[in-house]
C-alpha cells in the first residue's frame, strides 16, 4: 500500500480544490460561528470551573489543528458541555476550583486526552469506541445534561452552592435558597424564558416574516447573543452589579501563551484514567455529529483519521492554556447551516475568536453570570432524551439495565464511574446472553426442504434422528452449556441413533468450543449415538479441517440439513412431532436451557 | 417449583440407598486414600509455606462438609498444588512466611473463598466459571506446574532460596547452588528417580506379576508412601539429619481447634481479590475432575450445587485452622479407582486422617523435606501440557494469544496477574473478533433454492438486487461496522435498487444494532434504494415487532431468501457474477471489511 499524504493531512485534498466562492461561504460561516462561540466558550469555561478566557483559548488553536488533520468538512471543535463537566470532575480531584493547580490540571487533561486520541489514531484503533453501546451513551448524555442543568441553578439564583452529584447539588440549593439575589433571579429567569421561547417560537416567527429556512435556523441558534447584549446593557445602565448581580468583570486581553505545563509524574498519572474517559466520550460525541452531518452531504468521515484530528485539536488546547475540546453538536450544526464548505471555516473562526479575545472582552465586563448559566441550561436540556429510555425499555431489558445503571450512577455518584459502570455492565450482559444461547430442536416442514423449530412450526421429526440447531457461535463462555444440553437430551432419548448439530448460525468455533465438540463426540460414541454436523459455514469448516476433529467424528458433515435427513432417516420410522404433549419431566430437570422444552419428547 | 431437600443436601439421596456392600467399598477406598493423602497433605502445606499439620487439618473437616453438600460421588477434596501456590502468593502479600499472621491469612483465605463459592452457589452463578476459556485454564495450569516444580528444587538441593516468579527462583537457585547439601541431594534425586519410574514402569510391572489393572493402578498411585517409609528409615538409621538433611521434626499431635480467626477489616479486604481468584480456579479445577469421573459412571454433577459443596468444604477448612481446599485430580482418581461409591468414603477418609494426626505423626519425625518436594515435583509435572500449546496455536491465533499471555505473565510475574490477564485478554479478543464480523455477498446456486458466498461458489447475482449475509449477531460493538459496510457498498453500486440483508446467522439484535438498521434504512431511502430483510429468526423477529422499525422499513421481510429474489428480481436483468474480475478499487478503499472483496463489482 502506497503512502498518500492526503490520507493523513486531509487539508491537502480539499485545499487543492479551494475556490473563490468556497472562500466566501467559509468566511460567512466563520463570522456567524464566531458570534455564537463567544458566549458559549465563556459559559463552558465557567461550567468547567475555569477562568472565562480559558474557554476562548480553547476555541483558537484547536480549530486550526482540526482544520489540518480532521476529515469532516463541517465539524466545529471547541469546548463542549459534557467534557467541561468531566474536566471539572477530574481536575477537582487534584485541586480546589480557582487554584492554579486546578487550571494546570485542566491543561494536562487536554494534553493527555489529545495524546491518547492521537496514539489510538496512529494505531487505527477507532473501533474501541464501538464498545460504548448506544443506550449507554444516550443514558450518559441524558444524566450529564441533568447534572449540568442542576449545577447551573445556583448562578440563576445568584447563590453559592456546591455538590458533586445530583443529590448533593439539590441539598445545597435547598440550604442556600434563602440567600437568593432577586435582580440575578430576574435576569436568569428572563434569559431562560427568552432562550427557551426563541428555540420554540422564534424560527416559525422569522419564517413567517419571510426569512429563508436557513437564515431562520441560524438566527435562532444565535439567540444567546441577543440575551448577552441585552443583559450587558441592562446591568451596565442600571448598575445591577452593585445590587449583587455577579458579572464577568475583566477578562485578560491577551492571546494564550504557548508552552507545556510542568511535568509532575504523580499528577499526570492520577489524571490518566480521567483523560482516557474524556478522550473516549469526546471521540464518540464528535464522530456521531460528524457522521450525521457528512451523511447529509454524501460525504464520509474516517473514524481513525478523526482520532488524529481530534487528538491534534486537544493537544493544541493543551499547549495554549486551554482545556479538552471536541466536535460539538450545536456549533457544528450552525457551521453547517451557515454554509461552511471546508475546514478552512474553522481556521477563520479561530481568527475571529482571537480578535474577539483581543478587542471584544472589555465590552463583556458587565455580562451577568446568570445569562451564561441560562445558555448552558438551555443547551444541555436539549440533550436530555427521556423518550429514548422508554424505547430501550420496550425493546431490550439488557440494554435498559445498562442504560439505567449508567444514568443512576452518573446522577448520584459521578460521570466517570457512571460511564465505566455502563460500559462494564453492557459488556457483561452481552457475554452473559451469549453464554446461554438459544438452541432449537428442528424438524422438516412437510413437503419442503426447510427445517424449522418444532415449537414454532408444524414439522416432522424422527425417534432415531434428532437435530439441534445451535443459534450462537461456540466459544468458551457457552461451550460447557452446549455439552450440558446435549448430555441432557441424551439422557431423555434412549432410542436415539443419530444426533445432528445444525450449524447455519455458528459463525465461529474457538478452541474451547472445539474441545466441547470433541467431548460430545466421545461421549455419544460411548452411548452408541453417531454425531453429525450440518450446514457448517465455510470459514468454520476451514478451521475444523486444521484439526483431528473431522477424522474422529463418528458421523459426517452435511452441506444441507435435507441431505442429512435423507441419508440418515431412511430406515427409521418417521413420526409427526407432538407439539403440545403433556410434560412428565420433573420441574427441576437438569436440562440447562429453559427454551429446550421441545428437546424432550415426553414434554 | 417445590423445595426438595435432597437438591441442597445430596446426602439425603445417596444416604437412603446406602447398603452393606457400599459401606465396605467406601471403607476400602478410604483406607487407600488416607495412606496416599498423608504425605500429600504434608507436602502441599510445605508448598503453601505453612506448618505441616495445617495440611492435615485441611484434609479432615472439609471432607465431611463435602460429603454432606457435594454432588460428585467420587470427588476427593483437600489441599491441591495450585491452590497451595496461590495461597502462598496471597498470604505472602500480608506477612512473612512462618509468621502467625501468615498462617492467619491462609485461614482467612479459606473462609473467604469458601464464602464466595457458597454465595455463588446459592445464587446459581456457576456459569461465571465459563468465562475462563480452556486455553487460559490449560496455560495457567501448565505455567503453575512449572513454577511449583522450580520452587521445590531448593528442597531437593537442601538450600535456602527465595523468589516469587520463575526468573527470580532460577536466579536464587544459581546464587545458592554452592551450598548444596549432598546427602539431601542424594535423597531428593533418588526419590525423584523412584517416583518417576514408578509412574512409568511400576504399573506394567505389577500387571506383569499378575495384579489386576485396578490394583496395579492404585499401587502405582501410592508410590509416594514407599518413598516416605524408605527415606524415614534411611534418615533415622543413618542419622542423616545430623549431616544437614532437613526433616519434618515434631508435628503437633492434636486435632485442629475449631474457631474463627480475628476479624481485621483491612486484611480481609486486602485478601478478597485473591480469595475470589482462588475460589474460581479451585471451582474450575474441581468441576472438571468431577465431571470427568461422573461421565465414566454415567452420573451427573450439578455445577451450582458443587459451588455449595466446595464452598462448605473451604469454609470448614477456615474454621478448623486449615487453608483453601478443592477437589484434586490425583486423589479423586485414586478414590475412584479404589472403588469408592459414595461421598461417605470422603467422611471415612477424614476419620483416617484424624487418627493419623493423633497417632502417626511421631513416626514421621525423620521424614526428609526433599522427599515431600519430590512428590510435589512429580505430581505437578504431570499437569504441564506442552502439546496443548501447539494444538491451540494450530487452531486459533486468538486463543493462542490468550494462552501465551497467561503462561508468560504467570511464569514471570505471578499467578494472580497471570490468570487475570488471561481472562481479560480472552474476553477482549472474543469481543474484538465479533466486532468485525464476517459479511458475505451471496448469490443463487443455479437451479437450486440455495444462496452462497460469491467468493466460494459459482452463483448468479443481479445488478439491481444485492444480498449481504450477516454472519454475526448485531450488537453495539459491530453495529457501526455494519453501517460502514453498507454505506461503502452503496457508494460502489450506483445502479442498485434493492438491498437484502440476509439474517439466518443473526441470533440477536440489541438496541444499538436496531439503531444502525434504522439509520441504514433511512440512508438507503434517501439514496433511492429499498432495504429488505430475509430469513430473520423467530426470536429476533418477535423483538423487532415491538418497535416501529418494521413500519418504517422501506422494503419487506421475507421468510426465505429465495422468495425475496423471486419477488424483487423479476424486472431486473440477471447477470452471472464475475468471480475473478480485475480490481480497480484504490488500495485504501474506505470499505471496512477486508473480506468484502466480492461486494464491489469492480473487483
Amino acid at each position: 500500500m502506497s503512502f498518500r499524504p492526503s490520507k493523513y493531512f486531509p487539508i491537502l485534498e480539499w485545499g487543492r480544490e479551494y475556490r473563490r466562492e468556497t472562500l466566501i461561504n467559509d468566511l460567512i460561516a466563520a463570522v456567524i460561528v464566531t458570534i455564537m462561540l463567544i458566549p458559549q466558550s465563556l459559559a463552558y469555561a465557567m461550567l468547567a470551573g475555569l477562568p472565562p478566557q480559558v474557554g476562548l483559548y480553547a476555541s483558537i488553536l484547536p480549530l486550526v489543528a482540526y482544520a489540518v488533520f480532521g476529515t469532516s468538512r463541517t465539524l466545529a471543535v471547541g469546548p463542549v458541555a459534557i467534557l467541561s463537566l468531566m474536566t471539572a470532575a477530574a481536575a477537582g480531584k487534584i485541586a480546589a476550583q480557582g487554584s492554579d493547580a486546578y487550571i494546570q490540571a485542566a491543561v494536562i487533561l487536554a494534553l493527555l486526552s489529545g495524546a491518547i486520541l492521537f496514539i489510538l489514531g496512529i494505531f487505527r484503533m477507532g473501533f474501541l469506541a464501538n464498545f460504548l453501546s448506544h443506550p449507554v451513551i444516550s443514558g450518559f448524555i441524558t444524566a450529564s445534561g441533568i447534572i449540568i442543568a442542576a449545577s447551573q441553578l445556583k448562578h440563576i439564583l445568584g447563590i453559592d452552592a456546591g455538590g458533586h452529584n445530583l443529590f448533593e447539588i439539590l441539598v445545597e440549593l435547598g440550604r442556600h435558597i434563602g440567600e437568593t439575589n432577586i435582580p440575578t433571579l430576574i435576569i436568569g429567569v428572563a434569559s431562560l424564558a427568552f432562550l427557551f421561547s426563541a428555540r420554540k417560537y422564534l424560527k416559525p416567527m422569522l419564517r413567517g416574516i419571510g426569512l429563508s429556512e436557513k437564515a431562520a435556523t441560524i438566527a435562532t441558534r444565535t439567540g444567546p447573543v441577543f440575551a448577552v447584549v441585552a443583559s450587558i446593557l441592562a446591568v451596565a445602565l442600571l448598575r445591577l452589579d452593585e445590587d449583587g448581580v455577579r458579572i464577568l468583570h475583566d477578562v485578560p486581553r491577551n492571546l494564550p501563551a504557548i508552552g507545556l505545563p510542568a511535568f509532575d509524574h504523580d499528577i499526570w498519572l492520577q489524571l490518566l484514567g480521567s483523560a482516557a474517559l474524556i478522550s473516549l466520550i469526546g471521540f464518540v460525541e464528535s464522530v456521531s455529529v460528524a457522521q450525521t452531518l457528512a451523511a447529509k452531504r454524501r460525504q464520509r468521515v474516517d473514524p481513525n483519521q478523526e482520532l488524529i484530528g481530534l487528538g491534534a485539536a486537544s493537544m493544541s488546547a493543551g499547549i495554549s492554556s486551554g482545556y479538552p475540546v471536541t466536535g460539538g453538536l450545536a456549533r457544528s450544526a450552525v457551521n453547517f447551516d451557515a454554509g461552511a464548505e471546508t475546514p478552512a471555516a474553522g481556521a477563520f473562526t479561530a481568527v475571529g475568536i482571537a480578535l474577539a479575545t483581543l478587542f471584544l472582552t472589555p465590552y463583556l465586563y458587565f455580562l451577568p453570570q446568570a445569562v451564561l448559566a441560562a445558555t448552558i441550561i438551555v443547551a444541555v436540556l436539549s440533550l436530555v432524551d427521556l423518550k429514548a429510555i422508554r424505547q430501550v425499555w420496550a425493546y431490550s431489558r439488557s440494554d435498559f439495565a445498562a442504560m439505567a445503571a449508567t444514568i443512576i450512577v452518573t446522577l448520584f455518584s459521578g460521570v466517570e464511574l457512571g460511564v465505566t459502570i455502563g460500559v462494564a455492565l453492557s459488556l457483561f450482559l452481552h457475554l452473559y446472553n451469549t453464554s446461554r444461547p438459544h438452541f432449537a430442536l428442528v424438524g422438516q416442514v412437510p413437503g419442503t426442504h426447510h427445517f424449522r423449530n418444532v415449537n414454532r412450526h408444524e414439522v416432522v421429526t424422527s425417534d432415531k434422528v434428532l437435530t439441534i440447531r445451535i443459534d450462537e457461535s461456540l466459544y468458551f463462555a457457552n461451550a460447557r452449556f452446549l455439552e450440558d444440553t446435549v448430555y441432557c437430551v441424551l439422557g431423555n432419548r434412549p432410542d436415539l441413533k443419530h444426533l445432528i448439530l445444525m450449524c447455519p448460525a455458528v459463525n465461529r468455533i474457538d478452541a474451547s468450543g472445539l474441545e466441547s465438540l470433541e467431548a460430545i463426540n466421545q461421549r455419544l460414541k460411548e452411548a452408541g449415538v453417531t454425531l453429525h454436523l450440518s450446514e457448517v459455514k465455510g470459514p468454520v469448516m476451514d478451521r475444523l479441517k486444521r484439526t483431528h476433529f473431522l477424522e474422529e467424528l463418528t458421523g459426517k458433515v452435511y452441506l444441507h440439513q435435507y441431505e442429512a435427513i435423507q441419508d440418515l432417516d431412511t430406515d427409521c420410522a418417521r413420526s409427526a412431532f407432538e407439539k403440545s404433549a403433556p410434560t412428565t419431566m420433573p420441574a427441576d430437570s437438569p436440562c440447562p436451557s429453559q427454551k429446550l422444552a421441545g428437546l424432550d419428547p415426553q414434554r
